[in-house]
């Protein structure tokens, strides 16, 4: 008689969920410490984590499919912003015991599918129990030519202030999600309603445009914490400021809609979180074919304003040069 | 009037803290959406993500540096046991209220001197609040020449089966910290009751007989779940199984006297957890430059017994050849 063969734990049955979906050479299937992976000449390795926790990044109701992902879609958004394509992502869970077999299955199954439609294949990974909230870690690889990558601190002055997608709806459709009756009061139609909400249930992030931002953008960032927020973050790594018009901020339908109701929205929509679009500094040469490769790839691209000299946070203005305050820059869970 | 600066956030004094440790210039001083690392020509990236969550890996009252060193380390271990080198490693931190600011400043410190001390530079991160206990998420990159990775999955039958340091010392240092009168019982010094609590709290990763695992182990896995469930899992991914002789698994001095006073710690030892030394299987060929490369390295190399045919579990037998079994093979968090 000998060892048992190693039970299969908890944890080897909760990998087993993600198996199918693993189909990388370098996931070794799973079954081995590391996860191995060619490097490519002539590149550079883009480096992001993020981790989203239950009831504070998402509610503990959300289907499991979404809550995947989400988790992987906010690292998708930041290699987006840099330029960098997707080459792959490690998976660390911190599950508490009230999440079953059944929750993981239809997250795996989630993941799985978002890591298809990204070409962002999972690699490796591990799974614990915790005492907690869910807690999804990725940590997400991505390449992109050697020396290109697109930082927060090279924007110059005169440069155009670009953004991809539409911006706000995310902390709309919070509202929304959070108060039965305020699309009523916006006088949202419930597609308008359900437009908001779905912006803030899953980020849409920007993938499609990394190479157009690798090739055209001074310096970009993914707005999370609100435009103005990120905005403020990228001009003081540029040592810059920026005049923003609001009035060329681009809305979607809905919030047009919400904001022509209630004008106190328009500090919601310009410092709320969630956005997951880019912005971007474009030096004016730039700017025309910036937006028709953005445009090529199905993402409107809109220019708000210019970067400018000073070391004050950005100014956003009304077409007539009003200035704007808001109470607060950023989103901060903190 | 414009917008005010993006508040020094709770996350961002949290960066702050880590900042001073952070040397390597792809992290961007933390300061960027990403991390970017220069990709090295005919090299592999070695890929590893494991998190350490409070209550459950270490003890709410547990010094903060060494939390740290824990969760940098159990990663460390794996590349250690595929014979990778250090480029960096990524930080996703789930933060609880009661943690403040002062815990965090040990904790980054501890993180720092480790860092420093394998050579192995954070790289970038995140920082987010959490309601449930303190959840350290790390993804580790080695790097090593182009298909060398040492796998779980290529032990052949007649290699020696070989193991760093000594085993058992951390289940059996468990023990010692969590019943004050037992270390009397199994007759220990004051010192060799510290010894085994002390491998307990810290693991300490093989890193430095990394290169010599990769020129001559033809299989290796990192021992983080005992020894017994470990190899079983590299014969399961082999194909093969293993004769081991249980009198020959190296034990350090504390461990030797424990099971001299009490035989049935015998299990413990073979199938307790968080021992974080490299099994690996050699070629006869290979056995004595291997252990020559890890003696000059400091580290002793024990072999143990030899990869046999079939696709059994490994058999562990005393020296006269009578066969051990154990109620469990491998330890789980499950």
């Amino acid at each position: 008689m000998g060892v048992k063969k190693s039970d299969h734990s908890g944890e080897e049955r909760i990998i087993d969920l993600f198996r199918p979906f693993v189909r990388h050479p370098g996931a070794l299937g799973l079954l081995d410490d590391c996860a191995v992976l060619p490097s490519l000449p002539g590149t550079d390795l883009v480096l992001k984590a993020d981790a989203i926790i239950g009831g504070i990044h998402f509610l503990h109701d959300d289907p499991p499919a979404l809550v995947a992902r989400k988790a992987l879609r906010v690292n998708l958004s930041d290699l987006a912003a840099k330029g960098a394509k997707p080459l792959g992502f490690l998976l660390s869970l911190a599950v508490p015991e009230e999440i079953g077999e059944s929750w993981l299955e239809r997250f795996a199954r989630g993941l799985g599918e978002d890591s298809e439609q990204y070409k962002c294949p999972l690699l490796g990974g591990d799974t614990d129990r915790t005492t907690g909230p869910l807690v999804v870690s990725i940590a997400a690889l991505g390449s992109l030519p050697s020396g290109t990558m697109v930082k927060r601190s090279t924007a110059k002055i005169g440069d155009y202030v670009v953004v991809t997608g539409t911006i706000g709806d995310a902390a709309l459709g919070l509202r929304v999600a959070q108060d039965a009756i305020i699309a009523g009061q916006w006088g949202l139609t419930a597609s308008q309603a359900q437009h908001l909400f779905e912006r803030y249930r899953l980020p849409q992030p920007r993938n499609v445009v990394a190479e157009a931002v690798r090739r055209y953008a001074s310096a970009a960032i993914d707005i999370s914490d609100g435009l103005a927020g990120d905005l403020a973050k990228l001009c003081a790594a540029s040592g810059v400021s920026a005049d923003i018009e609001a009035g060329r901020v681009p809305l979607s339908e809905a919030a047009h809609a919400a904001l022509f109701k209630e004008p106190a929205l328009l500090e919601s929509i310009l410092t709320g979180g969630d956005d997951y679009e880019i912005l971007a500094t474009v030096e004016p040469a730039k700017l025309d074919p910036f937006c028709a490769a953005a445009a090529a790839a199905g993402v409107p691209l809109t220019p708000m304003g210019h970067m400018v000299k000073g070391n004050e946070a950005p100014r956003f203005a009304t077409s007539d040069g009003t200035p704007l305050a808001f109470s607060r820059a950023s989103f901060s869970h903190f």
